[in-house]
């Protein structure tokens, strides 16, 4: 009796989620530790001592109202804090009313898509892409538009770009460091993706907004993460503490803008308006206090760095082709034959369990993600080395 | 260059911030003391001492994985908790599979909205009411049928909605105890809704939901709030932490149902799916294991009985009219001219702030939110005396 698409959708559902119960299986059958799973994006390391630091201290203040409504858009001194440290970071002139504090990414970006699309209208993603992104873009009545990165470098082709876009497109979703693939698009590729919507935009007289969904930043390990607002007048970027201050249960971030963006002052309106009706109201009053205060430190990310690098290294010495991914906590390597679903079922006979590219529209790859102890890679390897063989 | 939907509504936003801000503006020329806002439903009492002993627990504590992703639904434990509490006032049996945390109860609305709605399929509400459902139930693709209370009592007319009900239907939201008008929906006028929405349904050969909205359920003053679930097995309950335990910056509601609901798994499994898909993931970490450990404490609603008796007792003897509320924290008195804006404009002129009645549908009535202190109602009361004279 429930909404007929809902009801399509369930049957339908997460991959993920279906691999997190043949996971528990596995685990009552061989034990936890004899079971190697790849398979969820959760972040192990705790918070850093400065979350903990900072929530004791609220914890004991006498601070009155510490648990009330504030302004819908966040505490005016947290956004204050983020706009200053963009800022810092940039060289742009941010302030308070450039920032909407969210529930967490995925709240910022259904905020946006709300905000932007009117019904019809098109947003263009690149695969292999966080698939709830065409849920999200659904949500508001958008229609989502698939480009192919290149899969030797998964760096999107702003010339593919130009030619897709129609006097219909409304926004382009990127999402970098990336899930699945881990890359970092580099500044020239944005460069020329901004030149590609400027000029398009002026073509058909409208504002193409670039949506940089960034939860990953602050984990890249060899590069620097350029920051789109630098590089795109019109680009929206959102940003959470996830994985920076591993806090993904307590649903924290934000959404920034470029105070010289078009028509700003409607934009952070529409922002904030949407924020509210969508029912989150408010992000959640004691963590934004808990962000700000934290804000200059992040989890120790050599310790994804370490991991990525004897995943990476121990793959590619198995024979399996991947491209090097410079952040977030993902690799996407190639399935061993064209069927990754078929792939991932015989992973799991080696208790591996992956993900299948398919679910990020990616078919014909797999993602891991090292989610897991360097002891747990350590004695995956073994596994993976089999998986390959019986390739050969 | 945002979205023309919410272009136009930004131009026409709520009344309420554009009191709040109208308000400012005489705190400044006056003093905050001199000036009696009753616009705002910002809770003001501090949370119980509980909810900070549980904080600080919880912040002492050497838990790991305090801060990570749990199932969607929320910590299984917490969902017990809220089960089992319901299962005590009521004698009903849900568990844990039977509650979903939710970001406040305005996120709840939205997850079940999504959840249950058809495009084009009709939500009925009956005014006066929260004006935000009438946007909750446009964001997924929802008309609003908005039937009048009777303005004598505001309570919903059983027969009348039953007029109104056509197979298009999907769902009834009711809202008790009320916000504008502080009244409990009685055990009578609750048990022929659900006659009427079980009639209907059996007519048409559909599910009719009732969704009953109750975030002032706890503050209840001369009466017991009847639970829905017990009267109807279609219902779903909302309940948030943000009055009972003065919260709401917090967000932290939940969503109930009755385990004999029709095709309870698919239902719960939409609502898990939609609280994903809407962005807001999982309800935040922390405050979920707070609430639970101060699931059996209450903000004390004496405060609020007191303001109440004095502000409606003061009120009828100035020569108001206005339905004693049994609960919430409003009263909905007649305004003294038709014209319910031009009321509010008069009433400022005595530093008088209240919202128009037409803010929730209930044009020649307005709303006081007596979320302010003992001492600030004392010293507005020779101005809503003088302000009556005034019409006399």
């Amino acid at each position: 009796m429930i909404s007929k698409k809902i009801s399509n959708n369930l049957a339908n559902s997460s991959m993920i989620r279906a691999m997190f119960e043949e996971g528990e299986k596995l685990r009552k059958l061989y034990g936890a530790d004899k079971v190697f799973d790849f398979s969820l994006g959760n972040p192990d390391p705790e918070p850093p001592a400065e979350v903990k630091a900072a929530l004791l201290e609220l914890a004991n203040s006498d601070e009155l109202k510490m648990h009330a409504y504030m302004p819908n858009a966040g505490y005016p001194e947290v956004r204050e804090t983020i706009a200053q440290k963009i800022n810092n970071e940039t060289g742009l002139k941010l302030n308070s009313d450039n920032v909407v504090m969210t529930v967490g990414a995925g709240g910022a970006l259904n905020v946006v898509l709300k905000t932007l699309l009117n019904p019809g209208e098109d947003v263009i993603v690149f695969a292999p892409f966080f698939v709830e992104y065409t849920s999200y873009i659904d949500n508001h009545g958008g229609n989502t538009v698939i480009i192919n990165t290149d899969f030797k470098t998964f760096q999107p082709d702003p010339e593919l770009l130009r030619a897709k876009i129609t006097p219909n497109t409304k926004a382009v979703i990127i999402n970098t460091p990336n899930n699945p693939t881990g890359v970092v698009y580099s500044s020239d590729t944005l460069t020329r993706i901004a030149k590609v919507l400027e000029e398009k935009g002026q073509e058909y007289g409208n504002t193409i907004y670039l949506i940089s969904d960034e939860p990953y930043r602050r984990l890249a390990y060899d590069v620097e993460v350029p920051n789109v607002l630098v590089i795109y007048r019109n680009a929206i970027m959102i940003d959470c503490f996830s994985k920076s201050l591993s806090l993904p249960g307590e649903r924290m971030g934000y959404i920034a803008a470029n105070p010289e963006a078009d028509d700003i002052k409607t934009l952070m309106g529409g922002l904030i308006y949407c924020n509210r009706v969508l029912g989150f109201v408010n992000a959640p009053a004691l963590f934004q206090k808990i962000v700000a205060k934290a804000i200059d430190s992040s989890v120790d990310i050599n310790i994804y760095k370490e991991r990525r690098d004897l995943l990476y290294n121990s793959l590619i010495k198995f024979g399996y082709e991947c491209v090097k991914p410079d952040g977030a906590f993902y690799l996407f390597p190639k399935a061993l034959i064209p069927d990754d679903v078929e792939f991932k079922n015989r992973a799991m006979k080696y208790n591996l369990l992956i993900v299948p590219g398919s679910g990020f529209k990616g078919p014909g790859y797999f993602r891991l993600a090292y989610c897991t102890s360097l002891q747990t890679i350590q004695n995956s390897l073994p596994a993976f080395e089999a998986l390959a063989k019986e390739f050969k």
